[in-house]
């Protein structure tokens, strides 16, 4: 074995990690403030407030906290593309409420279909196709698409101030989950690369697949069985189910994350940390709370954030750049 | 910061991690140069048969593979003091068919009421509780009863052999799992002291729970809702939604495995590895196949293992000796 090159690496990796500075697309406020304090004091073994690293579990919202959701959700938007790819081949969708709405960019009776519409919707394009299927679907629509308005593949529209807090985390030994109401199947496609957030540790809606044995070996297909809808009071249900332990931080956008945000606060055995990013950025994102473009919306959270001693992130002033420059050049 | 420490951990770990002989307890046979070889060509970079560390993923069956599942499966054993507990609060249990049969020992009964039974028993003793006080139950039950014949505390009872496999496993970078029949919040409360085994990577059978706010915090209390039995051809797909990643070995011991297995061997980027305990050793453990005591038949599984050239552990010749013999010394 030879030990030079890792011995190097140790130093190397210490002193640069010791040195750089945190949260560089962070303004210097007190939303940026509060996060480090917290982390110092949970890391900080001679403190009461420390955490030990086996217990670092912080769990974070996707949709509206780690990319937009504006004007519809990154998946929704993949449903859409995919009805109208598919469409050629299936004539009689002109003629359902639903399908044919979507055909006619006629969003509002989509959404006026409610969540039958959406399970719809679900229905023909991410269910009945092999898991393998809907993965290449994914990646091919996230290659031939990009966001109307900003002119960016999907998948370089992480946050980078999010984007740096997940590596800021993980460099003081958390351990980073997402917990969405987006589909369990359709972010693990691009959680590893956007946010270096392994498969296991991204958890969403769900059904269940059906497994079977095939000529060449096996194959799971994805049905509408067993549908999960991790949102609000089930992020909770889906945090015990797939973490099995209570987190000691949590991050969202929308009123929708409150239950995660107060199954966190009331962790007996440490001092947590509950931020809400607000959207107040019309210019470089979005700026919606009460009135959400697609979903999100943000009112009890606000007044709770208050009365909790919650952290709200304010995107304009608190954030230096919204995307990754080098990847998505935000509009002027 | 000073680097002297983690250092000489480095160099030490390295040097003795290199030198300690893996698998002490299992004899040198068939099975150890397997398991043996299939680990030295899957981490070898040389070979054409290595498997990178961010696909080291491997799946273990839990009752029957880690611990015993005789004569009844521990968490069954569970419910049946639970009952047996609880019964003084409820007078009309005697006459339940199947609670009654359980208070009257009569486990034939118990089992010709099949999967219905089987629910009752889990409704009474696993659900209508919150999540921390049902952990409190297990840890409450594992404290005050031993197993009857082996006089040993039931989370003394892991297979030593199979503890060893999981560290060596881990030694060479391999992310351990359970994807198991038994009940993921049973589960949990033993799979990381007796495993090394974290939460996050137990899975089992499952229900959903229910989460509410309370006077002074939240709760998340269980319920059978979404009843979900993670045996047979569920096991895959489980792996698939909690795991997100098709495994590269699979280690069971009975025919509700072989999904499981033939799911991992049907991977179709790496050489996978696939293991069945067969029980063979009535002295020191259990000896069935096609009669088990209480679940677990193997029969289809000894001829696919043949035909697959998956290995088969005789535990009879391959292990030196079944638990751990400062924990649960085995009868002679």
């Amino acid at each position: 074995m030879k030990y030079a090159p890792v011995i190097t690496a140790l130093l190397l990796g210490g002193l640069s990690s010791a040195h750089a500075e945190p949260l560089p697309s962070w303004n210097d406020t007190a939303a940026k403030q509060a996060i480090e304090t917290w982390v110092q004091n949970a890391t900080d073994t001679d403190r009461s407030t420390y955490i030990p690293p086996e217990k670092r579990y912080v769990v974070f919202d996707n949709d509206g906290t780690l990319w937009p959701e504006a004007p519809l959700t990154f998946q929704l938007q993949f449903a859409v593309d995919e009805v109208r790819r598919l469409a050629p081949q299936h004539p009689e969708w002109k003629n359902d409420p639903v399908l044919g709405a979507v055909l006619r960019n006629d969003f509002s009776a989509v959404a006026a279909s409610g969540e039958k519409g959406l399970i719809q919707l679900l229905t023909v394009t991410q269910s009945n196709m092999t898991t393998e299927e809907f993965t290449q679907r994914v990646s091919h629509w996230l290659d031939t698409h990009k966001d109307a308005r900003f002119g960016c593949r999907y998948d370089q529209m992480g946050y980078q101030p999010m984007r740096e807090l997940l590596d800021y985390l993980r460099d003081n030994g958390f351990k980073t989950w997402i917990i969405s109401g987006g589909g369990i199947d359709f972010m693990r496609v691009v959680a590893e690369k956007m946010y270096g957030i392994a498969p296991e540790q991204v958890v969403g809606s769900f059904s269940l697949s059906e497994f079977s044995l095939t000529d060449n070996g096996t194959q799971l297909r994805k049905t509408m069985k067993g549908v999960f809808n991790n949102d609000a009071a089930a992020k909770p249900v889906s945090i015990h189910l797939f973490m099995g332990q209570r987190p000691v931080a949590a991050f969202g956008n929308s009123d929708g994350d409150l239950a995660m945000l107060q199954y966190t606060a009331a962790n007996p055995d440490y001092k947590t940390f509950e931020l809400l990013v607000h959207h107040t950025d019309a210019a470089r994102e979005y700026a919606y709370d009460s009135k959400p473009p697609a979903s999100g919306k943000l009112v009890e959270g606000l007044t709770l954030a208050e009365q909790q001693g919650w952290t709200v992130v304010n995107m304009k002033q608190d954030w230096k750049t919204v995307f990754d420059p080098m990847l998505c050049k935000a509009p002027h």
